[in-house]
């Protein structure tokens, strides 16, 4: 059973400790990486020894947050998750040696489920680099340029660059902050948000071409086959962010992305506007999440997963065939 | 000769004036309208008749900026630009009808050619509405959430949802001032950047089939048609936002957009990254812009138009033939 506690207390207990260890989620992205290099940096700053380790390789675009930072090896004192929800997201090797020793856990998910000692968790925020700001603040750590950009990295990433409804006025002005201390945001802006490989460029026009349109335009379905990821050379890395092209076009009430896996079958996501609630659509099929974002998978063929979904959207939303 | 004031007198001669005119500029955009129906709102709070015209018609989307605002018909006795950088931009009909008649421009362009009686501009500022919100302070109105909704469109639409160079600390600090006295901002954002029509989905699909890319992928060109305009049904505003789209790609020096007009021959936008100067490469060809954005035209057909383009690329850039 996990302790929970608040930012201060959290601060004292990184006060006390060295030989830190702090981990990221596998599948690294900008807000675990940018709140566990922002902390790494406070942490050296005060003298201690302190790296990351992340359960995955960290994609080359993110270079800019760590380049110059230590990452000395040694022996842990004290494990610190940052934002890592739940400890299968350290990824398997990284759970199985760290799972049951983590000392401290600094989150924004409200669903963290309390894996660790202690657990400092702030679901208001909507990036854990918003919390580790201000650990770094009770720290009484000075908000250089090099710790400012990646706490500005956590938040815009995880924001959809200040787009969705986590955005709030704490997000613009902890990005204020940063800013005034002088960091390359239009650079870490273009990395994040409108860089794309030739492979991805490729896929979505693979993507666009076979997206097809039902009840009057109200559902919108993509579909990514195995075929077109080896066609087009897209990586992993390629592959995020698909899932809300579909709903983005004006009319459509549900978006739904087909994402063949490797077996064959089929991963869907949903994602809705205010008519249809996708968690409720997904349920029909075992899945599920948000009103807005929700997911499940199917057995078969490309033919057998779209009727299948299409008949869970039918059910759950009448009125997308009648209204 | 203008004569350029602060935003305190500004203030002061908006507080002593009465039916006033409100002008937006031609193919208006969010900042336009944002700042003009924030300005209007707050000058109807205190009592005033207040109006605001636009040389064309506003788009739908835009509607939750302005369908509360009464605007009635009246003979004006003051007329102010907002966002209005030179007379021409309010389009022929205006700028024939109040042209000689402004007696104010509140903007934010450095480039503004001083058209009005008295200027107001603050080119550190990344929206008109930032100038604007200030003014409203100034004339001691609240930041109703009607108003505070009309200067965060301004301001997001402005800097590309605070994507851009021009998003700085005070504009993120504007926007929290928005969002706390309630706004629904993920609407507005959805709204702005994250809808598209199906022929601009269609549009672009037939773009990213015909983009060609040259000098080992340093140079990409995209070409819009007018047949591909005609076959995708695209309106005027589906074609807003292709420019930055070849520049996007992961190795990509200088992206090239050519649009063909109603007489055939193509305008052309370059963007580039910092390995060249996208503004020198169009003033081979009669052009100008910035260093990042610029702009020029060719006569002729797509092959000559491409032909032309790509000779002052290699011409301004040696390096991306051979480097």
């Amino acid at each position: 059973m996990t302790k929970t506690i608040n930012e201060s207390t959290a601060a004292a207990m990184l006060q006390a400790a060295d030989n830190i260890l702090l981990l990221a989620h596998q599948y690294p992205d900008g807000d675990t990486l940018g709140s566990n290099f922002a902390l790494c940096r406070a942490l050296q700053a005060l003298g201690k020894t302190v790296r990351v380790c992340c359960g995955d390789p960290i994609p080359d675009k993110y270079n800019y947050l760590y380049q110059d930072v230590p990452q000395p090896d040694f022996s842990p004192d004290f494990v610190c998750a940052v934002d890592v929800a739940d400890v299968k997201l350290l990824g398997d090797a990284l759970a199985k040696q760290y799972g049951d020793k983590i000392d401290l856990c600094i989150d924004h998910h409200g669903t963290n489920t309390g894996y660790a000692a202690y657990t400092c968790v702030d679901s208001t925020c909507g990036a854990a680099a918003m919390v580790v700001y201000r650990i770094i603040g009770l720290l009484g750590v000075e908000l250089s340029p090099a710790i400012a950009q990646c706490i500005y990295t956590g938040i815009a990433t995880d924001t959809g660059c200040f787009k969705y409804s986590n955005a709030g006025a704490l997000a613009h002005r902890i990005a204020a902050d940063c800013i005034e201390v002088g960091i390359p945001y239009e650079m870490i802006n273009r990395v994040n948000f409108d860089t794309k490989s030739r492979a991805r460029i490729e896929l979505e026009r693979m993507a666009l071409d076979r997206m097809r349109f039902y009840h009057q335009g109200r559902v919108a379905v993509m579909a990514i086959t195995n075929a077109m990821v080896e066609e087009s050379q897209a990586g992993e890395n390629d592959l995020e962010g698909l899932p809300p092209i579909p709903r983005q076009i004006e009319g459509v009430w549900v978006g739904i992305t087909l994402r063949q896996k490797a077996d064959g079958n089929y991963k869907i996501s949903v994602r809705t506007g205010t008519h249809a609630d996708a968690a409720k659509i997904c349920a029909v099929l075992g899945g599920g999440g948000h009103e807005r974002a929700a997911g499940c998978t199917t057995q078969g063929a490309l033919e057998d997963a779209t009727a299948t979904i299409l008949s869970a959207v039918e059910q759950v939303v009448p009125r997308i065939v009648t209204g």
